[in-house]
């Protein structure tokens, strides 16, 4: 059985409350006096949590795997990431911002620069030539004043960055995953003819017609374009995933600023909690105005994960002491449980998402403290937690939350 | 493959000998001067042992997961409590030291307060006041003296604590767990009707209408009374679980003075080696007598999860104090393989069975030691075991008993 599952069903209401704090991409890896960003870090305030706080690290999916975003916070929501796939076209289309219901086909489109050869649609430059942002706009622009609906099925699309776009098919009714099993149109290679969208089960034919009509259209539109042509892939609809509050009886909010993590929240079935503008700062504030609210608060912090990906051990450092910074004004809030830790590491020295495991602490009366001296990935192996799989630390919480009962008599 | 199958596969008959030394509810939180249970005895043998030992702390089911005893015992003996599961009606009758077999439903008993309202049985009190036992034992007398048999199938009914008993119907022939499957009569809140027992499956049937008879008879008897109606919950039949000593080859021995773990005992085959009163001394005693006889014993020590749930720190470290005492004198006997570990972690300071992963050492020739400076919570934590699944002590204490061959060429 599901350990989800069996967590589910010995859950019980209890007045605490909890505050997940994400720092995303938190881990890192020695680069300068042979220290990772968090050893080089000043964090007397994280380090006096730690020395309080239960610790360990975490592996979101399983030992050298790289998360994405999806799956790195899927896992600490308590999802088996593996089982619970987030398609490529739903996260690019949570990730601009995008409303999806479960009436939608969300498909991630690359604009690409083809030519016809005896009949034949040929790809020249998978990404055409990696227009700028400005000229995606300009085209899907171009694309979407004059297509706004297919055989009754609505027709939205929105720009990404560079070449990426997202691409919805609204139904009038609700969608299932088969209708989303369609040839990706993309050959991987130039010089290749572009495969049609071809459906791959009966569900999916009347979809394929509809991207068959679209991508027609789509031709004459861009005709003399340097991009004029739409590859399709990642078809996905939204997973027919269990509602968070309904799983673990908590009403949990998400404080976040980038559009994905809003979007991930939100199809767990969080209460997105508005926030203008980007800083640490302003979340801090609306955390202060609404955490009474809530249960359960998923607090996230983005440029630990820009810098990483930057290569900027700097900059990732200065938001890891900017966190510390507010971290006394956080726990003056006086949760119940405050957990710490990373959806996936990633160290500036790798410039990416990488396969470490994630430092963590959870902060509670029911712990033993006194094992890490830092916050920090060596001085959390220390810790009690030991290092635990990202799907643990739901229960975890739960469970210092006393929130759930005992299994079995 | 389920790795217990495995393991069985695997062993090999040799002459050594296993203590597997269980301190029920075992580990604990900090309390006093920031000190754990064990962390403040004064436990010179044990930290001597746990400096020559293989030391590591288990988690009986998952992280976040508190588990009852039957769970705990069941993980520790090898067994995926997950796969495995005791019914609770089951559980209630090993408690009360029932000798169950393969023909019977045990069922657990609640005495409640009811009223008839136009031939409604609407719920008044749902533990009858918790009647005091001697009640309960009034009551249940009462009713075995009036009740023998229903339809050929012998009724035994026995009191518990307070307001709960046990029931169970033996049939004559073996029975299955499908014929457990009958609807919990208990409404859960008062002021409700009593739900009846009906059947949920096809072989059920015949149980329901067994109990239907049942509760009429009880009703006529218990007229009057202010207990005057039984709710039922928990049909359980013994499972089908693979037994101890023909899965791992070993005669296996049990020395327990509470009626439940000696039943979980014999539940997965093992031999219960009688105790004439409760004292570690007196458990001593017996495992002199009859450990020659024996390849494996399994050695229960209940009273630190008592003290542990009565939230009496002080009680709690006596008793583990008084265990360390008499080791000095289990190691005499010689065994080639000690383990010592709980079932789960009672921590007075929650007064209840908690999800913290339970200190574990074995002793063996083939181990490091040298890790844990004393057998604590924090200093298990540096130990050579790590943090392992309660189901992997069997398969290493086999191993280390050297009865476990080859995996593979």
């Amino acid at each position: 059985m599901d350990e989800q599952k069996i967590v589910s069903e010995l859950v019980e209401k209890n007045e605490t409350k909890i505050i997940l704090i994400v720092l995303d991409g938190l881990g890192g890896l020695p680069v300068k006096d042979e220290k990772s960003e968090l050893e080089f870090s000043k964090t007397p305030n994280l380090d006096e949590l730690a020395r309080e706080s239960a610790t360990g690290l975490h592996i979101p999916v399983f030992p050298g795997i790289s998360p994405g975003s999806g799956p790195g916070h899927l896992s600490i929501f308590g999802y088996d990431p593996i089982k619970w796939e987030i398609g490529r076209g739903l996260l690019e289309a949570l990730g601009i911002g995008l409303n999806i219901t479960d009436r939608d086909i969300a498909i991630r489109t690359n604009y690409a620069t083809v030519k016809e050869e005896n009949g034949r649609i040929v790809v020249v430059d998978r990404r055409a030539g990696r227009i700028p942002t400005e000229e995606n706009r300009r085209l899907t622009k171009k694309i979407t004043e004059r297509i706004k609906e297919i055989d009754g099925v609505q027709i939205i699309m929105e720009p990404a960055m560079e070449y990426r776009s997202a691409l919805i098919l609204r139904f009038k009714d609700k969608v299932n995953e088969k209708m989303a099993m369609i040839k990706e149109t993309d050959p991987q290679v130039t010089h290749e003819e572009v495969i049609p969208p071809e459906p791959l089960t009966t569900d999916a034919k009347r979809v394929s017609e509809i991207l068959k009509k679209f991508l027609r259209e789509v031709k004459e539109i861009l005709k003399g374009e340097k991009a004029n042509y739409l590859l399709l892939r990642g078809y996905s609809t939204v997973p027919n995933i269990p509602k968070f509050p309904e799983v673990y009886k908590l009403k949990a909010g998400c404080i976040a600023t980038y559009p994905m993590y809003k979007g991930l929240s939100k199809l767990v079935g969080m209460e997105i909690i508005p926030v203008s503008g980007f800083s640490i700062e302003e979340e801090f504030k609306v955390l202060k105005e609404v955490y009474k609210d809530f249960d359960f608060i998923y607090f996230h912090i983005k440029k630990t994960d820009s810098y990483g990906e930057d290569g900027n051990f700097e900059k990732k450092i200065h938001i890891i002491e900017e966190f510390d910074n507010i971290l006394p004004e956080i726990l003056s809030l006086g949760f119940d449980v405050v957990a710490i830790t990373g959806d996936h590491s990633t160290p500036s020295k790798m410039k990416s998402h990488s396969f470490h495991p994630v430092p963590l602490l959870i902060h509670s009366p029911y712990v033993f403290g006194r094992l890490s001296n830092r916050f920090t990935e060596r001085e959390c192996l220390k810790g009690e937690l030991g290092i635990i799989k990202g799907v643990n630390l739901m229960p975890l919480l739960l469970a210092h939350a006393r929130r759930l009962k005992k299994y079995g008599a």
